[in-house]
């Protein structure tokens, strides 16, 4: 899609370990990799995953130009014969991963990767960048769009972005978690997410007055005009003047699809004060659209107090996810290969939370077969199966003593087939559909696990079987 | 230099405005804009300017594409004409700005366009985009450097960035504002930042043992080797298992230049039981490299506590500016010109920080001639010459009548020439000449406006004759 070839955005430890795992005879040992989170952003309940688009888009391209190749060369650190393989590379794994717009909790595989360990690591970098940046992004959308309770929400960052795929691809993710429509040109023309925009205030400051300014716009484009009306004074001279425009140019015209926009002030006040004049002049479908430092508690709260707005504009606080620019996603070895058998591996760690669950899993989600509820998730080892037709008793991994038993529920994998020995086997969903399923799987989620702050902890559990491996690891890689 | 063609990374509204001036007569409309900030990201005193190689690089590659054309003439309300001016588009106007590196305080000009105001308004996503997202990642680099107090900070943050040019440029950014290198490839190969990196944990759990995994390491590296000490457990395993690989294999080669990277855990105080250990094996040369959620406040605690670190390595809250993700550049129009004549224009708003300042201007630093401190900024009207060779009376904006006398001192214009009649004229340093000059630049401003949290406020004065226009048009424009 992007057109361009970041086989060389990796840390550079992706290649000098390349190079030594050749060197050293490693080069077709398999390990499987696990790529998950540890902490929701802004203490929320669950994370929506996005990403997988434009991963699938690099590793589908990834090559290895003679430029990167001469480059690796003056490092004086690499092999001919590595250098070789480079030149020649194609990624020949297996990837499964859940679909994108599928909500997921920490610590389970966003995705799973089995390669060869010196391609599985030369993907990293980029697998976590791609997941991580666009999960937090559609993550921030879906809760800057619940908060909104059904209000259309406009994604209008890309000023603020943090570069260009920040801009174009955040609008993807954006567009993903819940929002209708974008400013960014670019993100349509890519990904088809739905571009709109209208004036600034440079506009209305082009001409001798506002009336002026909102006049010939509403000549220029009178189906679905917008018109900014904070560039003086909102009550004395924006609303006015639109007011006058609206009916000296579109209602004579028979159009009533009109708007205000607010970008500064008490939106609250203002709404309320605008609402007001519009309908006393008769403007009742008069549209009012605000914008300025929005975020889901800022939505949340002029909803609280029953502001006017029809449509919210959301700028920096959606395009960087400013009060938690970071989802901590990470890529963790879990097992290889020796002589045909799957070795299950356990990283250990100074901080607590930073211990993984090894083995190549499953990851099932169980949903209440009456409502569709999501009961809970179950991690099981690669090769159990869930027979959803018995009940099951299912278990806490940091509390094990708390059990349940649960009963008359369906279990779904959450993982598809990406890549079967490097080729793609996935058929890529749009970004609207991606959209659709989104919103239809948050929709299962318990109102509890939504809340903003504190919200309840869906449980993800171990199977059995799971959680000794992980036990019998601990104690023994505990030296 | 990145390849692509951004030219449709503008909001939809800079599209629409334009085919409306176009329609309107108004394409020959020459508008001033100036690019600003108002607010400095984490409280800090001031903002290193940055992202212009990359606007440069969008201007002098606009062009509108067949496909941007129809995807255009799809939305049915562009002109045909327009369409066939959009096809044939190349930037006419002129640019002046600040060299990229110089500390830049609010409401200061950081770049003025002057050009057709369609053409000014194409522009406006992309130039703030660019220089948002670098000035805010150089600012961010420079807090975090300065923080280190002469040690070398690494730039490890790809994998959290946002998006592609999150990691690729953020590097870039990061670099100007004093990191030593990046781990991110594709920043040295694009931009000439140093790239540098070691190993993972999954290079150690790929072998049988950690000593295994060092020794190989050592042996494949034997230059510079850093050995990632905490998969297992820091100081019962990998402080020892690295001084034994390190004796075994470095030592007796005569190579003594090696590292141990702690990423976990409590950094003060395993920093020093780790310096301990190594020294009493004699390893004083031994360095020791810490990194896990580092900035600029936890890295000024571990100095402060004493902790043994002799190289920080900074990832996600460098590269996304954790703590604050956001410059808040704005692009407003300060001048039209009418038959020759420049007009000044003011933006009201109903927030009192959101009133521009009109004109075109120049922008001066004045600096004690004695010493090159940089005494106080001065921005005047266009047409103003300062004569530093006479005592000057400052005063400030904010508060008019508190003035003070300077004398002795240079005063140098901070703006230089970029493009004139859509020509690039500017010579663009190297991104290491860049940063030598921030670094410079730096040096210039008081230790008290450097503070991390409630600096000094740097003096940002106007002109006499700037300061009456501003006035004269807020008390017309007030209505």
């Amino acid at each position: 899609m992007n057109g361009k070839n970041y086989s060389m955005l990796c840390d550079f430890y992706s290649l000098t370990m390349a190079n030594a795992y050749w060197q050293q005879g490693k080069q077709k040992e398999i390990a499987y990799f696990d790529l998950f989170y540890r902490t929701v952003p802004d203490g929320g309940g669950f994370v929506i995953a996005a990403g997988l688009e434009q991963l699938v888009d690099y590793i589908s391209n990834m090559r290895f130009t003679e430029e990167d190749i001469s480059y690796l060369r003056g490092k004086g650190i690499f092999s001919e014969d590595f250098l070789d393989y480079l030149r020649n590379f194609r990624f020949s794994g297996d990837i499964t991963a859940v679909a994108e717009g599928t909500p997921v909790f920490p610590n389970e595989p966003i995705l799973t990767v089995r390669a060869p360990v010196m391609e599985a690591q030369l993907i990293e970098t980029y697998a976590l960048l791609c997941i991580n940046h666009q999960s937090l992004i559609a993550t921030k959308a879906n809760r800057i769009v619940r908060a909104a309770s059904g209000k259309p929400v406009l994604e209008l960052g890309a000023r603020r972005a943090h570069g260009a795929d920040g801009a174009v691809i955040g609008a993807r993710a954006a567009y993903i978690g819940g929002v209708s429509a974008t400013s960014c040109v670019m993100s349509e023309l890519e990904y088809i997410v739905p571009a709109c925009g209208t004036m600034s205030h440079a506009w209305v400051q082009m001409f001798d007055n506002e009336y002026e300014a909102f006049a010939s716009f509403c000549r220029q484009y009178p189906q679905n005009a917008v018109l900014l009306v904070d560039t003086y004074n909102v009550l004395d001279s924006g609303v006015p003047n639109a007011i006058r425009a609206f009916k000296e140019i579109l209602l004579p015209q028979g159009i009533t699809d009109f708007a205000i926009r607010l970008d500064s002030g008490d939106l609250s006040y203002l709404s309320a004060k605008s609402r007001e004049i519009l309908d006393k002049a008769g403007l009742t479908s008069c549209k009012i659209v605000a914008s300025n430092s929005l975020d889901e508690f800022v939505i949340q709260d002029l909803e609280r107090q029953g502001a006017k707005i029809d449509v919210y504009g959301v700028g920096e606080r959606l395009i960087t996810s400013k009060s938690a620019p970071v989802l901590g996603g990470v890529y963790k070895l879990v097992a290889v290969e020796r002589g045909g058998n799957i070795m299950p591996k356990i990283k250990i760690s100074e901080n607590v939370s930073k211990i993984t669950t090894p083995c190549p899993k499953k990851l099932y989600r169980l949903y209440r077969r009456t409502t569709g509820e999501a009961i809970a998730d179950l991690l099981c080892v690669h090769d159990e199966e869930i027979d959803d037709s018995k009940p099951m008793e299912l278990f806490d991994p940091q509390n094990p003593w708390r059990r349940k038993v649960v009963t008359d529920f369906t279990a779904r994998l959450l993982h598809v087939l990406i890549f079967k020995n490097g080729e793609c086997v996935y058929s890529l969903p749009s970004a609207a559909q991606v959209r659709g399923y989104c919103a239809e799987q948050v929709k299962t989620l318990w109102d509890e696990v939504k809340r903003f702050e504190n919200p309840h902890r869906y449980y993800v559990d171990l199977s059995p079987k799971l959680w000794s491996i992980k036990q019998n690891l601990l104690k023994k890689d505990r030296l």
